[in-house]
């Protein structure tokens, strides 16, 4: 389990204190060429000097910073209502976690979010972390957490997870989501998932159970996870109430919300903006509402026809989150299913009450970001982003995909790595990976992997898109090994090097072939790389001539000549004959 | 072999002659939906009536157009020198396609292009049938071929091939390169790999064939194809010499122009835009000079110290190509191979002599395409395309990917998925595929499929945000199919609909959950389109209220707003508590 990936090292850099290691992932090089030091989500399990143990859980590495702000009390036991039944059912004791724990809380009248700490000018072990793990200020990180541009997901009662920031003025992030359904999955394959899609890159899982003992399955995933854990608690809330939409009640789902936040949920998807006024404006959509938690909301609207509690009970909620440091995603409940649908006004409607809702969350000090779209063509996807910045006043966007295309069921990775990778460019903070099975079943192991893979990609060509300045370091160390005939560090560097020496090998498996001067594409005659290195020689010995230096002079006078004439076509005015 | 696709029919319509039949695949829909029509690439070999023999070839469709044009001659055998010992060579007996018709080329004086007529005001059959396959006018068709803007690849010696168009105008295509390399494959794998690729979507198809009987392989390629075929000369003009580059003469190079003309090739890319002086410019490149053609005559250029004899017989090259109906695909020698060298003064350099090479060419009525990038960061993409269109007046452009990341070998179906989609929407008129295997080795067919799919996506992504009247036909079938619960439409709606239902059934493979109103991803008790029936019985009662109406013209208003305001933040002014 704790296996590392090809050729790489755990490493961590020093903070301003003993406790303070932020863990990064040096990938070792040949020739002379310097290691690559890249981010790292997978956590301890990439470590060989941790003690791994599930039925223990990670350590609790944030817990020293959490009791030192003195603002928290530890309670004598949970505070659900629904909890303490289930830690008193014998009938469980098969599935339970054998946590010992208590929660943590606020102490009364205090808040203890990092929005809160970064608002009265502190910075935390937690931003301090996040910008030695970006390569930033610590002083811009709390800024921006400050001004509620970027979020710090970090539940009091998740001491388990390494911090990690979330906010346009960082790098792209992705999610994983996870969870098992009343048709599928075992505790067991959700850790599973968990610990895999974190190993290829997911920055936060999302688990989505819906089945059954999701309390359970959701306690072993947040004690053995290294990042932030989301749920959209109205599921679990549904469960309670045998599935009956129009049975669920404030009372329910809030002792849902106080179970899952002392469990340690880290942010919590709210559907708050579905109201009432706008469900009809869905009513003439292809493909009506598509949002579980969305249509489940607007069907209890519907049935008691009144604003949900979500809406009308927004401050408790508020309150609640701000005495452990959950962060809000607040749901696009009512986001376009089908190209047809897409930036229509239920959308946009829904966009309008959850930015009001994120000036009353900041009020409390509340972390948030916004949840978007689904499916949308790509000539309308800018609008999404610019719309979002306005009118939630620059909280970040979590988007899910776009997929810009509905036709290809089975590829919805790559239909959405396209609409997200552009998305990402224009702002989007975390990207909420799709895998190959969405639409047509459950996710496996390989279809996690898939997703995150492709929303790795999709994150890296934005941040390379956004200028980034760490961003490229990595397609240049890869590209120079591919240009030196390095095929190990090529293999080593890509983001699957598993994959990537797998494919190689299926063609030219020897050993030899590793150290080749071409592979089985072009052939040893053919290959341009290796005529190339003749091209260098040849300037190495002759300069660059006159006459190239005076062209590339006349083409930038050309290109500035364009530009100035409103882009008119040039009319060629020499022919090669 | 003949296997059409699930639930799809082969159905031709009628032009304005008998003989001109223009295939299209319809898929049958349940509960009285409209059959779906969708455009196909896949030839005679998914109509079950369709005599299929590959030791005879497709038939020759477009034979009587040519020949009644009377600007051919048949020739008494081929032009070529290789071709003639090759045909007389015993030794090829085991390989060699048993054709017997005789090559065709233009009359003396006469130029059989289809710009030539198009120029001429002529709309000929292959115009008329790519019209009725596009759904445009025929005029609007000879139009943009006169004027350069768009290609209909025909040559007169591949009567096989089904008439389509590559223009911005139009739908956007996908290339799909095949062929064998010193290292890997046979002829039956590439025949196999081409009607597989057609299967898929392939609209033309390069034969990229390096290793040994390129000329048989390329004729039983040709004979079967229902879909143009493109070449790299130059890559069978360096095996005549044995692989030395400065070794290669204008001799050599015309004879394999004639031999492949004769044959049938629809379109040659030549690299005649890598310029002596340019190649100096690369020297300081992160990857140097990646395209194997443009390597191939940079390496000539130095050995020789003068222009490529593709440079300096240009214009005899127009004169072969015109006689023939050969495309230029005017090859891009010099493009980035990663993302530190994209859009450099190399690459921009060779497209201005690109531009002016398609001039030279149009005074032939050659048409022409241009060859673009490769590896290009999202940010950098848009400007490739407007500077093509500027500097080579608008002729379309055909690009490889390009890649927006260098970082992930195994998955480059990917990161240039999302490039190629990005500059489809600019205005790219076809999209050349890459496989998973890029990078790594010879794609199989498992990767040409990948590879095709992934095109297919990024293609039709770009059809839908350039708003393509029926582009978006099938995106909403589909999603209708979704929300009615037609779990078989949808799957044979899919662009793969084997694997779409392949995924459905790994969780759920008993039939009744075919009909059933839930799939693996929710269970039964979440699914948000179920859920939304009750909003549409709601709707559907009660009608939008007022309030509603008020809210969206409010909603309008404030956007409004907005845009005059120059698109400052918004501050809430209502809270919901």
């Amino acid at each position: 389990m704790s296996r590392s990936l090809p050729s790489s090292r755990k490493i961590y850099v020093a903070g301003s204190r003993a406790d303070l290691r932020v863990p990064a992932r040096e990938v070792l090089l040949s020739g002379g060429n310097a290691p690559l030091r890249l981010y790292d989500t997978s956590g301890p399990y990439t470590d060989p000097d941790a003690l791994l143990d599930l039925k223990r859980g990670l350590p609790p590495m944030r817990l020293p910073w959490i009791r030192e702000r003195a603002d928290v009390e530890e309670l004598s036991g949970p505070s659900s209502v629904y909890r303490r039944q289930r830690e008193e059912d014998p009938a469980l004791g098969g599935v339970r976690f054998a946590s010992v724990r208590r929660p943590l809380r606020a102490k009364a009248g205090r808040r203890v979010t990092q929005m809160h700490y970064a608002r009265r000018g502190e910075i935390t072990p937690e931003m301090e972390f996040v910008a030695l793990r970006e390569g930033v200020n610590a002083e811009f990180v709390r800024d921006e957490v400050a001004r509620g541009r970027a979020i710090i997901p970090s539940n009091v009662n998740h001491p388990e997870s390494e911090p990690m920031i979330i906010g346009r003025n960082f790098l792209v992030k992705i999610n994983a989501n996870i969870g098992n359904s009343a048709v599928a999955s075992s505790i067991e394959e959700e850790v599973e998932k968990m610990t895999w899609s974190t190993r290829w890159g997911a920055d936060t899982v999302m688990d989505l159970s819906t089945g059954k003992n999701i309390h359970e399955t959701r306690e072993w995933i947040l004690r053995n996870s290294p990042v932030p854990i989301g749920t959209v608690p109205i599921y679990q809330a549904l469960e309670k109430v045998g599935g009956q939409a129009e049975e669920l009640t404030w009372e329910i789902y809030r002792d849902t919300l106080i179970e899952q936040a002392e469990q340690g949920v880290d942010y919590f998807t709210i559907h708050a903006g579905v109201l009432l006024r706008y469900v009809p404006l869905t009513a003439k959509r292809l493909t009506g509402i598509v949002s579980r938690g969305g249509s489940i909301m607007a069907k209890w609207c519907l049935a008691h026809h009144q604003e949900s509690f979500l809406y009308t009970h927004f401050r408790e909620i508020c309150d609640i989150t701000a005495a452990y440091d959950v962060a809000f995603s607040l749901g696009d409940g009512l986001r376009p299913g089908c190209q047809a649908d897409a930036n229509d006004d239920a959308q946009f409607a829904e966009l309008e009450t959850l930015g009001e809702l994120t000036s009353v969350a900041w009020e409390y000090d509340a972390q948030v970001m916004i949840e978007g779209p689904g499916h949308v063509p790509m000539h309308l996807i800018k609008e999404n982003m610019d719309r979002q910045l306005r009118v939630c006043h620059e909280a970040p966007f979590y988007t899910l995909g776009p997929l810009t295309t509905d036709v290809a069921p089975g590829y919805d990775h790559i239909t959405s790595a396209i609409g997200a990778a552009m998305i990402g460019w224009y702002g989007t903070a975390m990207l909420c990976y799709v895998t190959p099975k969405e639409h047509l079943g459950l996710p496996n192991r390989k279809d996690v992997k898939d997703g995150v893979i492709a929303y790795k990609i999709a994150a890296h060509a934005a941040d390379l898109a956004k200028g980034h300045p760490r961003a490229r370091e990595w397609d240049d160390a890869l590209s120079k090994a591919r240009f030196e005939f390095r095929w190990e560090d090529q293999f080593n560097l890509s983001m699957d090097p598993e994959t990537a020496r797998e494919f190689h090998d299926e063609t030219l498996p020897a050993d030899g072939a590793k150290v080749a001067h071409f592979c089985s594409m072009c052939g040893p005659k053919f290959c341009s790389m290796k005529i190339t290195q003749d091209v260098r020689d040849y300037a190495a010995t002759h300069g660059i001539p006159e006459e190239t230096a005076a062209v590339v002079a006349g083409l930038r006078e050309k290109a500035e000549e364009f530009r100035k004439g409103g882009g008119e076509i040039y009319v060629a005015k020499s022919n090669p004959a």
